[in-house]
């Protein structure tokens, strides 16, 4: 089950210190890839959704039950990519129980845990943003989708957190297929061409672009056509199931 | 400063809870993949060498700390790879104060903090090993080079933990060049073939090998040459030390 914030707060013997996760959630439609952050009502920065880990929980069923109850999504593919540790990861002025006590009425000590210091654990994942229902916790000012390439202004070391998790992100796509919730069953060259490039965050020549996704299998072309436009008809492409599923156990090596 | 093992035990208010870092170190010499473990005096199984974050430390300082002191070696090139946090990583027969009283003659408390519940934050290098000179601790029964291919007993979840650590150390080789430790400054095509065979742990087409290295420009061909018997005299190469230091910023792409 999931505590409300000022439960997590008030019940310090429930969770580890000093450890929380922080889960990147990247998300993407039609050309756009964005990245979930959420405001509490202590400050106007911004941060990457994340909690604590409780005392009988494993980190990856942390990350998942968090990353859930923000996007009510239970099969989100959570990675881990890095972990954050440096001693002065929070300012002074970010860990401030004077203001977390004028703004949320909770009486907290000034050694409040919570407080203390924290190694974070990083996942991300990544998801097509328009099926999901973000939800507000009790704290959170705001939670929505910002574009990666217009961030808000961060807390602590999120900058970082969410630049790191980029290079994971791009890195793994050169290594295991993606796309399969994130495009239509059947879907045009462009489509896929376009999702590549989003992520990546540049141009890829799309005659070797098509090279290369058909020769490492995980696309069939098909006879089917989806007709756009007066003579424009472009031919369709589904995933191979098989070797898609090879690909995520295996890796191949698209290179792009 | 670097802490005897007792003083550690005794002084948890110097160290972060709940939070380690274990470093798995890989050696290479002449096509030998070895990794370091240690064997403490309380148990018949192995790990990976690790140890506790200071207070004011990073946990990057913590694993070039840790490292230095059983290896020596300053500027070892450590990579985080994946965070262990299963609450059930360590077995209650592998955190028995009992046996550490008994072997190492310290007054523990039953609750000692050691024993509660330990996320690790994993970190791995390749050196070469026949360069290291290993320093046991005092707690320390044995620690020593291991191959990876014919490991020992290991305790908590360290078999998991060193197949993660050559799991990306195999996927960081198609992108990141390495070797420039592990060879000669001028090495043959036979050597950087077998460092590669050998980490990768399977064969490949020497010439296929040979095509791709020349064409990511990371070495140079030589007209030197290396006699190394009756008419056998193999052509030498280097590393190119710029494409080889672009190529560890920015990424090459090897896929061999």
């Amino acid at each position: 089950m999931e505590y409300s914030e000022i439960e997590i707060i008030t019940h310090p013997d429930r969770y580890l210190h000093h450890i929380q996760v922080d889960n990147v959630i990247f998300g993407y439609h039609d050309k756009e890839l964005k990245v979930l952050l959420q405001q509490t009502i202590t400050t106007s920065k911004w941060t990457v959704t994340g909690g604590y880990v409780g005392r009988d929980e494993s980190i990856e069923e942390a990350a998942a039950r968090i990353s859930s109850s923000r996007t009510g999504l239970k099969n989100l593919f959570l990675q881990q990519f890095r972990c954050f540790g440096n001693p002065d990861r929070a300012t002074d002025a970010e860990k401030n129980p004077e203001n977390l006590r004028k703004l949320s009425g909770i009486e907290v000590p000034e050694d409040l845990w919570i407080f203390d210091r924290f190694v974070s654990v990083g996942f991300y994942t990544l998801t097509e943003f328009s099926t999901v229902e973000i939800k507000k916790w009790s704290l959170d000012a705001a939670c929505q989708w910002w574009p990666v390439s217009d961030l808000p202004l961060l807390m602590f070391d999120h900058k970082l957190v969410i630049s790191e998790a980029l290079r994971t992100l791009r890195m793994h796509i050169a290594f295991y297929p993606i796309g399969y919730e994130l495009l239509p069953e059947k879907f045009t060259l462009p489509e896929i061409h376009a999702l590549y490039q989003t992520i990546l965050g540049r141009s890829l020549d799309e005659r070797n672009f098509q090279r290369k996704l058909l020769a490492s299998g995980i696309v069939l072309k098909l006879k089917e056509t989806r007709p756009i436009g007066p003579h424009r008809a472009p031919y369709l492409y589904k995933f191979d199931q098989e070797k898609y599923n090879e690909g995520l156990q295996s890796g191949i090596v698209l290179a792009f």
